[in-house]
């Protein structure tokens, strides 16, 4: 048997407790991360990891998931698997009967995310290579192949994403050059919600000190007073040259939602992030359209290739926060990212993974797709329990050097 | 302790084989339906019941779930519970964790749906009524505090919800005649996807003769050209006068949508029932436009109040199929009915419950929303193991009499 044949299929359900308020927002208040994760062992013992997010409770429900859904890859040869993976995860996504809990949306595309995440992921260290390197390696072709396309095919056919990816061999190479500069990021995790104010204004001047030149709030408080307040703080440390961005995630009603983004206008934001909810993608157009110059910014909760889609035909999304631990994995995010690109969107993903693959996927936006480098978000909290956590220096992400897509884990 | 203080509540996998091809569709072939179970139990010794529905596989996830989220209701007494049931709602909605996993959609909105619909039923067998009853013994303002209008407040506020159901007293005398008359049912049963022609003309020959008066075909071949033979030959036997539906359970994408309701537009049906990806109301949209005056059917896969918001706001949707086993529950459905009935919309709702639960819900829509009683679903195949099968003479669903929402289980 090949040395690089799925032997066995494991589903981890891992959770990190978080502490004095970290991770907060206006809506989520588990205090706790969970990794869904996935790993695919092979005859040659090489093991695959693949993880996806949720906040704790739930977590054994997607772990349950993987092991219902991912049984089929087992005897599959990654080379084999990978060279078509669109329509592998196609077929996974339209299994007979889990397909009825989504469609593509809810625990059990979170466990195809996981699944799809370590296929990648044992298919770089096949190859002995880090994710942002195999990806570049591959042909436009073999990209497209790695694509499941149905139902955006009227905005993206498999033409279309060819010639996107074509078009962006000109000034390839130089782009290249971010491999060495490496690729900036920003911090969310100066402004919790439940840090107190003195906390967020420590946390600013020790990111700004340590080089980063973005920095995330979370507002969505009751009283939009503490928002309006601590966003003039935050703007303050930040002085008129750093990006600060806001971030409600979906507390707001529509008229709650225009009512604070005037408010928090005169502080410059770079973008509000999720100002409601997450379905609504007709809220967000008419908002992006009565508080324009004030852009927005949504993706966390935004499940699959489909809705991105009608986000993007709509006007109602700036800047996409896609993120391969909620989407699909790797593949669905590069389809996302393939409509941006054609939309004109920046891709500045939701970091669901703390940003361990996402750190590649940007890698491959800016020079394969020819994405702008605008900037990647970092939060720092569970970097004790990785192998390779990501290395920021100067506010910015060195490019990984590890085979995979470094999100393996210390064993528990 | 109250007789009516909920006192242990426990999840029940039930599964179910289907026979030949019953229940078949061009996307889902699992070949079992399944009920994620929730049973509410009281010290007075009543059992409240409520289900949601599953293709089998993912059905143990959703008892899982419901176990998690249902937790909090051990205590509370079943009168105050519902009074307030609107926040109840949202408070369950918006589990801090579970919340991650959607939110409002996905196999936690499932575990919701079949929660609320056994506190329904809870409170109509505490008060010895059918749900109809109850719900029809409601002043508006207690039916609108059944109600979460989060996010749905910019097209439905309390006082909008209000005035519809105060509005509607008007002729509310006169329209409950249909208590008495019946309400009429449509078969679906007549065309499974799997059914050989001969099948599928016998059974529309026999409901035909039953006084069913309106019959659905399953369609989405690979060869489009099955679907016509079958349309054609299903409108034969049909005749003129009566209604026949065809139903693609979202197989096409746009382009195949509009190439088939064109080709299927000269049978003239009733409506072509979710033609693409549930989640595209912008196809939708566009595809309504383009093969007009051909009416789109849509809703079983639509899992909240927000994403049909955005169906009616864009005009995407003619026929609401809302069903309050993919909803959560009987007060989601009913905040969808008052959304569709400001956009003059009829709702004909999907049966993931077999109609048990909808037979009450299209009699309080007609009765106290003014809703048109065009018809509702009828599908047979779990009669055997319903304590309460809906009575169907004629064609005609006879209005339940049993307290509840009829549908309590045999036991295993």
């Amino acid at each position: 048997m090949s040395t690089t044949v799925i032997t066995k299929i494991e589903a981890q359900d891992r959770r990190f407790a978080l502490h004095g308020g970290d991770g907060s927002d206006s809506v989520h208040t588990s205090g706790e991360y969970a990794f869904a994760v996935t790993k695919l062992h092979t005859a040659g013992g090489l093991t695959g990891w693949g993880i996806t997010l949720t906040l704790g409770n739930g977590n054994r429900v997607v772990c349950d998931l993987i092991e219902q859904l991912a049984g089929s890859l087992a005897g599959c040869e990654i080379e084999e698997l990978m060279a078509g993976f669109g329509a592998v995860s196609k077929r996974l996504a339209d299994d007979p009967a889990l397909r009825w809990l989504g469609p593509h949306k809810g625990a059990v595309h979170l466990a195809l995310s996981s699944i799809a995440n370590a296929c990648f992921d044992l298919w770089a260290k096949s190859r002995g290579v880090p994710l942002w390197r195999l990806l570049l390696d591959l042909t436009p072709a073999q990209v497209v192949a790695l694509l499941d396309l149905s139902y955006v095919e009227d905005e993206l056919s498999a033409g279309e994403a060819l010639e996107i990816l074509q078009a962006a061999q000109a000034g390839r190479a130089l782009r290249e050059g971010v491999l060495d500069t490496g690729y900036p990021g920003y911090d969310t995790s100066v402004g919790w919600f439940q840090y107190e104010d003195e906390r967020v204004r420590e946390n600013a001047r020790e990111a700004l000190a340590a080089g980063f030149r973005a920095f995330k709030l979370k507002v969505g408080s009751r009283d939009g007073a503490r928002d309006v307040r601590r966003a003039a703080m935050l703007r303050e440390i930040a002085g008129p040259a750093c990006r600060i961005m806001f971030d409600a995630n979906q507390q707001w009603t529509l008229s709650e939602a225009e009512r604070m983004c005037r408010a928090l206008a005169e502080f410059d934001p770079f973008w509000v992030e999720e100002p409601t909810h997450p379905d609504d993608v007709e809220a967000h157009r008419k908002l992006a359209l009565s508080v324009a110059p004030v852009k927005l910014a949504l993706g966390e909760h935004v499940p699959n290739r489909v809705i991105f889609k009608n986000y993007m035909q709509a006007g109602a999304v700036h800047f996409v926060q896609a993120d391969c631990t909620r989407l699909a994995g790797v593949a669905e995010f590069l389809t996302v990212s393939l409509m941006a690109r054609k939309f004109g969107l920046p891709v500045l993903p939701h970091v669901g993974d703390m940003g361990q693959i996402h750190q590649h996927l940007v890698l491959f936006n800016h020079i394969a797709m020819g994405h702008e480098a605008v900037f990647l978000e970092h939060i720092p909290h569970l970097r004790e329990y990785l192998v390779h956590p990501a290395s920021i220096e100067g506010g910015v992400y060195r490019t990984p050097q590890e085979a995979g897509l470094s999100c393996d884990l210390k064993e528990a």
